[in-house]
């Protein structure tokens, strides 16, 4: 198997005119996993039965003649923060192996279950989903596909990389402050951050209740579309979830760039970028017609009032377990998580305030435009390890820098698909470029991506590095 | 004038087919308040060109032939911190007076206008909305109409005693932890808090985001429906707007209970409920065929997290200014503002997970019942400065025990009809009975609530203490 992304969408079809089996296919996944992932270290849990009781059933489904749902045989999985039902979910924690098992499957599981997507299992994350880079001391860190001494970005690193050693074509992620698109940006795979509100977050293992959001990860700009039209129907029981109607971006895609207006965000975007990521954007820019720079408003104070954010809700979610089990917890986590949950009340509200005249400067910006690009991490994977980063003359903690050109632009609330280019200047790593685009306007950002993808300059590329199966 | 409910309705159809003038009602309004404001003082901008202008449209508009809208002529006014185009939104601070003046209307004033009432003016309140007593040291305190020596509750103590005084038929107000019901209550007049989220509140100045609410106050039940009607109209530009349809309310008022099913809320409510409360909630469950008492889940849970948020929010929100200017501020607020901010944030991230859950119980309750009742405040008005307040054995800080009964129930978001009874043990004075629904069920609390009104249990009650204009 080849895990090209062609194959996925030829495969798709397949199954749906019933020359290819969902089981087959879903077993060429499973070789493929057993094969590669001693290596990757993506999965947490392998599902194969439940896995092929979903195929079958597709199969069964198909037999008797009867119409196949939209995503009917994709095999998929999902980081370990959705519940599964009967499965324990461990958000990358120690201290949540004392948790009952999930009763039931995660909403955005049981709608991936209703397109007919195939589970094989959770994926491999940072710790509470707290991290950039998926070094998980407790189940060890995700080895980048593309050079094994390297991190797959976090904190959705399992999801990036399971897709980009071709073990499954699509994930499911969360990102708070960039935990989809830093690993989609590492692992050169496609990722879909939507806007705030849209999905449905029942039954996931909650981080920043305030900016988490959860999104998928594919092998191709379309299928990433497929898949998040599959996932966004409204949920009148999430209070959390805003949509009001599905908006399907999948139907759209071959419009491309045609009649909107595209440029580049300057500024703190371009200072905080390496060469890599500059040589990215220009390339994006160019392929997209973008020639004018424009600033996004107060970028490095939100980040700051995401940073608050985070570490309040983050560190008062588990204090009552760092009271008791701190030795249990990711020892990079600790200090942080205690000291955010101490800051003074008025620093939360007064982020959560300036958010709010945040999301209004930015919003100003699409009124000049549709689709803005920046680079998704400053710079490609770097070894595990790593603990500070140079970056155009300045020296930065490595692991939090790989979030600074994410989280300015989820905190507000911007849907935003990271593109996989691959720079010269990366010598061979990949690179994300951020399709960012007006919050419900997910479409305008997956046009601009599928026209990256269709002028042949971003797209998944097999490891060289990888073990074949 | 006699500001009797019954007035009011008859007005509105004499305006609607030429009989009245809308400029000759508005004399008579603007006689009155300058006949009863120094007693009340709850005007604290007396708005006559204006509504002078939007009197005269609105006859104009009739002599022309042309069809009016819904509220054509209704006098109103507004609590001082709704913005008015060319007027300086004090929100009842000494420190606003320094802000520029308001560019635009608030929403709701922008809805009230095309709706054809007439705005008359800004109502005194407590200082930043945080209180229950409108004891506004700036400002004067607003006198009870029912008894000049007591309060008129607050923080929209001029909302309600304006009614109250035969003013104005209508008023708006906010309320975050009682600020609508808790005057309605005391005032002896119709209050509606609708659904959290339900009406916009751009254009308005803020105390608890988290939190607040805007709503009406009126003479009549019927007329509380028909504003709110005019009032909730979604806007998609204002984030923490969450209503998705317009679901108008008064069409349905003549259903009653007609096939509801009605409860009485026991425990905490019963328990922080002095004699005329108790009185006042029997009597409406009698009129409505409610004989279960059930249990609101974790009350006095939900008033604790709602008073955390609430001095947190509030107290960062003034912080920069109780820095420098704390003498400028009210008293009674300098203190728990400060506390509120330095608070640790874990445990305001602590109250919203709280209310998360909390909100999931309450909404539970409402799988069997459609509306719930319980008293608006545990006494009638009590005198202006009193600080302690005995009630079934136990002593209280008087003003924020006003709110003992309203906080709980905000907090959870649930729309509340206060409806004005007259309790023998209040010795003349109203008590308000809330009249509680599932959110988004603004409908069923005001169907219950007009049912109350037409079988002359609940109404406005004209002041016999008042200074006849």
């Amino acid at each position: 198997m080849s895990g090209a992304p062609q194959d996925t969408l030829a495969r798709l079809r397949a199954v749906a005119d019933g020359t290819l089996r969902a089981r087959d296919w879903l077993e060429q996944c499973i070789a493929r996993i057993e094969a590669t992932d001693a290596q990757v270290n993506a999965f947490t849990l392998k599902a194969w039965r439940r896995a092929r009781d979903e195929a079958d059933a597709i199969d069964a489904h198909r037999a008797a003649g009867r119409a196949l749902p939209p995503l009917a045989g994709l095999p998929y999985a999902v980081k370990n923060l959705f519940d599964v039902a009967g499965e324990v979910t461990l958000a990358g924690s120690r201290i949540n192996r004392d948790h009952a098992p999930a009763e039931t499957d995660a909403v955005l599981v049981r709608r991936m279950r209703e397109a007919g997507a195939v589970l094989l299992g959770a994926l491999n994350m940072d710790e509470f989903a707290y991290g950039f880079t998926t070094e998980n001391t407790h189940y060890g860190p995700v080895r980048n596909p593309h050079d094994s001494a390297r991190v797959a970005g976090g904190s959705s690193g399992g999801s990036g990389a399971a897709v980009a050693a071709g073990q499954v074509p699509m994930t499911l992620g969360s990102d708070t402050n960039g935990s989809i698109r830093v690993p989609a940006s590492l692992c050169g795979v496609w990722g879909l951050k939507p806007t705030f509100g849209r999905l449905s977050r029942r039954g996931t293992y909650p981080f920043v209740h305030s900016i988490d959001h959860l999104g998928p990860l594919a092998d191709s700009a379309e299928l990433l579309a497929r898949a998040y039209d599959a996932l966004q129907w409204p949920d009148a029981q999430d209070p959390g979830c805003h949509a009001r109607a599905v908006q399907p971006a999948a139907p759209h895609l071959e419009q491309g760039v045609r009649g909107l207006r595209v440029a580049v965000l300057g500024g703190y975007f371009d200072e905080h970028a390496g060469p890599a990521a500059r040589q990215a954007v220009q390339a994006a820019a160019g392929a997209l017609g973008a020639t004018r720079t424009v600033q996004w408003p107060d970028a490095a104070l939100g980040r700051s009032a995401a940073f608050i954010i985070t570490a309040a809700e983050g560190g008062s979610l588990h204090l009552d377990e760092l009271r008791t089990r701190a030795a249990d917890f990711e020892p990079l986590s600790v200090d942080r998580f205690i000291a955010g949950a101490l800051q003074p009340a008025h620093w939360v509200s007064r982020a959560h305030r300036f958010r709010r005249i945040y999301r209004e400067r930015v919003n100003a910006l699409f009124r000049e435009w549709d689709v803005l690009l920046a680079p998704a991490t400053p710079v490609p994977a770097t070894p595990i390890g790593t603990e500070w980063l140079d970056l155009n003359g300045a020296t930065y903690p490595c692991r939090a820098a790989m979030g600074l050109l994410t989280q300015p632009v989820s905190f507000a609330g911007c849907p935003v698909v990271a593109a996989p280019l691959w720079p010269s200047a990366a010598q061979g790593l990949p690179l994300g470029v951020q399709v960012i685009a007006a919050p419900w306007r997910e479409d305008l950002a997956l046009r601009a991506a599928w026209q990256l993808e269709r002028e042949g300059l971003a797209g998944m590329r097999t490891p060289r590095a990888m073990v074949t199966g």
